[in-house]
């Protein structure tokens, strides 16, 4: 009870610094975005020390590498994070953009404005430069933002909160524009969840099994970092050596992100021209392949040197449906575009697919048909990235379809409202 | 489990028409969208038919006049339904408008283009027309829709279902783009609630009781035409004889609807000016005040001739907290603009708000602190309308931040997708 109390107040006055935040100018947020990034690294002894508690506490608690790696600060960490405040602030503020502007017959004159949403909380689990990037964007286009990082980062959090807070504060912006939540008990979460009255959006960014139970709890509006089990398509009619590198790219060049290639489909006209050189190619650099029946048959007939046994084996069903995240792919020969395309819908998760091909019928074909946020011709699906597409910083890449589709930067984190201007029109 | 089955195997179907949907043309579209309006009128008999089957379980069933007034249809209610369609059929298609289309230095092509949402679950009450009404904006925005109706109106909405679905079927277009759930168990709408594999987007159309239930129980995003709190704050500025004539047009000219005034406000400088003349106006057309010490003493002074004793009444907390949809209003004397401002944000639903004014300043600082979907300047609240607002036919207005706020219509019935054309990009 006493832990609920505690987040509603919380949550209140997130809420009623979120309707002044609608008045700060743009220079004096970018001032503050500055200041913030400054901080940080004058911070740095202190950030790094608190970094260094978490890390001995996951080291004690038998936590992978992987894990303390995600966790870990470094001076060029934080060089990062500060970095990123300073991308924000040259960002252009979304916020009073109009989006239409016209007049009824009856005189009114209807304006359609981007505004705030109001309070969007963020609950993420072990990377702590989530804390200042979500400050920087959220605060940027004039949010109040709800941190709830994970436990094992705790002190680390806080220490790179604390020193944004103190720009706050300095600055005379309202308090409550950045909150955090240092509960550990994980009941916080569900009880935060459920203050719709005073939350408008949540977002959650870690593991499916977060984003599950957040999906599950909240009566809070989310929008979702879900999945990235993206695919690339070799049609009949591509140009193979571009296939090739594309393929190439989407796989390995960083396996470990959601834009990632995690299966490749290749059609039955193109498998014997295309899948060998290829599969030596993946081979050579660590890349385990798991294949229908035809690419383990074209695959076994590679001599051993260049393939070593067991690095294609067969796939699952499930395979299709997984999210490596790692220098693994699911390999499947498809007979034409409409089954490589009820492929990517039926066991993809929509985020970013793409197409290599010269015929402009096929791609027109599988743009209309694929029913995912970004859908690529001729180019690799690792471009799915605010930054790449021009966008500036991102808080994360929508899988979901309302509201944000795809990467989620600035604008995305904006609503708009209608500002009705007359002369003493009423209804007839 | 029989329910659960049969309802998975209906949104199933339902998703499956909807990735054919994105490509039936606009021409086709409206075809059918005119043939349903035309065979609406043919059908005319065997619907009043239906009508009068539920008509008669209601009056049996002890319910309401106003009730069964929301149920009963007639051949102009018909006719009015089919004119529906024929509006949405001359709206133009949102499907495949380019929001935005530019290059990156890489030399990949960006379009952000609108599609489909997918499929979209309403849920509603007694009205019948909202079949119809649903069913044509869904189809020309390109989604797929299941509908479920109140067990009250059944035999209507099947009856007006089967002539809709079978143009659909006659014109060879995808059966699951239109689907209906007839189960009268209200178990049926918790099922469907989580099937949030098929569903994109469900839209709850009733009472606050509904509303709030599909919150809770869903794991489907939700957009809410929740509560209508309207208000008209009367300024120390104000043209009081437009104040008075915008305040009577939004309290009366239709009481039961989401946009009507629920609570006046007036700044205190205006109030024994302001007044006096309006709540006689009010009294004399049957309206209940509810209002706070000075507004009963300002009335006091009113002779009894003009205001009948009783006609004022002392408001509580709970009445500016209230929707009427009645011929009551709550009113309130503010000390000053920021209360104003306050005071709406704190008890209304974030609908449409106006303010009466003839100083700019102030119009700009109600436009800006007030955090509704539409806010207004020197008109009545009765505007928030998408015919109103020239966007065509409406399926609600939305309370919500996220993805539509204000009149959801064709374009609030869609999402994006990127499309992104390279001619071999990788990532470096």
């Amino acid at each position: 009870m006493a832990i609920k109390d505690e987040l509603i107040d919380l949550a209140k006055k997130a809420q009623g610094a979120s309707r002044l935040a609608y008045g700060i100018s743009s220079a004096l947020k970018n001032k503050a975005l500055r200041e913030m990034a400054c901080r940080l690294i004058s911070a740095q002894e202190a950030i790094l020390t608190a970094n260094q508690k978490d890390l001995r506490r996951a080291q004690a608690g038998g936590k992978s590498s992987a894990f303390t790696d995600r966790l870990a600060l470094s001076p060029e960490r934080i060089r990062q994070m500060s970095d990123g405040l300073l991308e924000v602030a040259k960002l252009p503020d979304p916020v009073g953009e109009k989006l239409k502007c016209y007049s009824r017959p009856n005189g009114l004159k209807i304006e359609k404005v981007r505004v705030p949403i109001g309070v969007i909380a963020i609950i993420y689990e072990s990377r702590p430069n989530v804390t200042a990037d979500c400050i920087g964007l959220c605060f940027k286009s004039g949010n109040s933002v709800i941190l709830r990082g994970g436990s094992e980062a705790l002190q680390s959090n806080l220490a790179i909160f604390k020193v944004i807070k103190e720009v706050i504060k300095k600055m005379n912006l309202p308090e409550g524009l950045v909150n955090i939540v240092t509960a550990a008990d994980r009941k916080a979460i569900d009880i935060l969840l459920k203050l719709n009255d005073y939350i408008d959006l949540v977002m959650p960014r870690g593991g499916e099994g977060l984003i599950r139970h957040v999906v599950k709890a909240s009566r809070i509006p989310v929008i979702k970092h879900y999945l990235g089990i993206c695919h690339v398509y070799v049609d009949s009619k591509a140009d193979l050596n571009m296939a090739q590198r594309i393929c190439f790219n989407a796989k390995v060049q960083r396996p470990g992100t959601c834009n990632a290639m995690e299966c490749m489909l290749v059609h039955q006209d193109a498998a014997a021209r295309f899948l060998p050189g290829m599969i030596k190619e993946f081979s050579g650099a660590g890349v385990e392949i798991r294949g229908c029946p035809l690419t383990q048959k074209i695959a076994g007939r590679i001599h051993k040197s260049l393939v070593p046994k067991g690095r294609v084996k067969k796939a699952a069903e499930r395979d299709y449906r997984s999210e490596y995240l790692d220098l693994i792919l699911s390999v499947k020969v498809v007979p034409d575009l409409a089954e490589a395309i009820r492929h990517i819908n039926y066991y993809g998760s929509h985020h970013s697919d793409s197409i290599v091909t010269n015929s402009s019928q096929n791609a027109a074909e599988f743009l209309k048909g694929v029913d995912s946020a970004c859908v690529y011709v001729n180019a690799s699906t690792r471009f799915t990235d605010g930054n790449q597409f021009g966008m500036g910083a991102e808080i994360g890449i929508s899988t979901d379809k309302l509201h944000a589709r795809g990467p989620v930067a600035l604008e995305e984190l904006t609503t708009y409202k209608y500002l009705i201007r007359g002369n003493g029109q009423v209804r007839q």
